[in-house]
């Protein structure tokens, strides 16, 4: 496995052998068993298997978490060995940001909800970085969790629209025993917060549960979402939401397919978590 | 030479031969010898050349104009097959902006002024469609006139930025015999405006020799040249330009370097002309 903060080394050897195909896995490190599903899927389905490991400052706003985010580079490398990675890209600023950079891809309607609404400046960070990414290592295929739905939503409408070459695979959430969806925020989590954070998929899973019993109204659904998440004393609600799975708006009335998502603070630490729903073919 | 709209054809002659090189040429057709010229080029250093042909509408502003734009697909067809394209790509509107569309790239400082100045949304239009040709023909080189020399200085700060996996190659303007710097929008003017159009590069070039003749105020150099312009009587002068070549700001005191540039309305059809000054090395 090859571990560089050099293009001209990433460039060499994705040309190496034009014809090979390559999957990228994008993250910003202190890996959990989420990205590793998804470096496990990059490595089945592709020639060669590329990680990359970067803080990416333009998706913080600046009062979030970017100084104390987490960082355990020899803990990734070593997990991403063992996956079978081929390549790990771990730039810096000055590589990602040098001096005079001005330039940002912007994706318009379905960045303005949720998260987008919670933090104004973070998917045009989250577009920009991935694009760069994108066009550094011009992946066959690109792997990204569930878990950061929207962050889905916006990178496949980039991808379409910006006609990028390559496959977008979005891979299941990978979850705790007790449900907890894994993220590398969760550390900042104590005892009695990380036991009230189930809330998130206790809460989703009751929407999912209501709309396969039948229920279609969408305020209902929220109203019921609302009440559980209201229920945990620890918990303060930022939004709870029942959308359509590729624009993000918000839904009266549930027709075939829903994402039900919401975020959460446990005091300064804000969780999110999504299911879809999809109605059964019969 | 194949010709097509489809962009599975796109890729697929595209990646039939992954370790060739690809020149492209993207172009709003209507083509003359300026555009000729790159497609010769890019002739002579790439396996393939691409060559696009598409007004693209998010670079008019709605006052501009889009509906009159010249258009003639079939001599240009007879152009690029002459001068040796291997493949034309004439998308429509429905193909490249399709319903639902709504991601755009954006490169800051250096599109505030001159062009970006008079034309506010022009080049988030270029940028966004040129990213997309790139992600659609990944040519190895891209080739632009010098011609719109404010596009080349925008689109290398994208190219950059975005860390695009391919080279910017500018040519140099072609120019009539009388000096006017071929554009499609020539058409526009009537034989007493085509002559008094010569006033562009004769301001430019008397701008050069005055730098060649050490001239280093920037101030006197812009005064000069707007008398220049203000003395031809068809001639309204939009902007008259001494800048720094890669960044656009606008100089005090000449360096070693310096892009001349000018703006000028002949009634309703807008002309601009460059030249670049750069201290020979003794």
């Amino acid at each position: 496995m090859k571990v560089t903060n050099n293009i001209q080394d990433i460039r060499h050897m994705r040309w190496q052998q034009p014809a090979a195909t390559w999957g990228l896995v994008p993250t910003m490190g202190f890996l959990h068993e989420g990205h590793i599903s998804l470096v496990r899927r990059a490595r089945a389905e592709n020639d060669f298997v590329a990680a990359t490991i970067y803080v990416n400052p333009t998706q913080f706003a600046p009062t979030e978490d970017l100084s104390t985010y987490p960082r355990d580079l020899p803990h990734d490398l070593a997990l991403l060995e063992a996956a079978g990675a081929d390549l790990v890209f771990t730039p810096d600023d000055s590589i990602m940001y040098p001096a005079g950079f001005q330039t940002y891809v912007t994706v318009e309607e379905v960045t303005r909800v949720l998260e987008g609404a919670s933090r104004p400046t973070h998917f045009r960070g989250v577009t920009t970085i991935v694009a760069k990414l994108f066009n550094l290592i011009q992946p066959t295929r690109a792997y990204f969790g569930q878990k950061d739905y929207q962050q889905t939503a916006v990178l496949r409408q980039m991808v379409t629209d910006l006609n990028f070459n390559l496959d977008m695979i979005i891979c299941p959430t990978v979850r705790e025993a007790d449900g907890l969806a894994m993220s590398s925020r969760n550390k900042y989590l104590d005892p009695a917060q990380r036991a009230g954070a189930t809330v998130l998929s206790r809460t989703l899973a009751a929407g999912v549960a209501a709309l396969q019993a039948g229920e279609r109204d969408a305020n209902r659904l929220r109203a019921m979402m609302q009440a559980m998440i209201a229920a945990e004393p620890l918990a303060r609600l930022d939004y709870i939401s029942v959308a359509h799975p590729r624009t993000l708006a918000e839904l009266v009335e549930v027709a075939d397919e829903a994402v039900l998502s919401t975020a959460v603070f446990f005091h300064r630490t804000r969780l999110i978590d999504n299911m879809l729903w999809q109605e059964s073919q019969s």
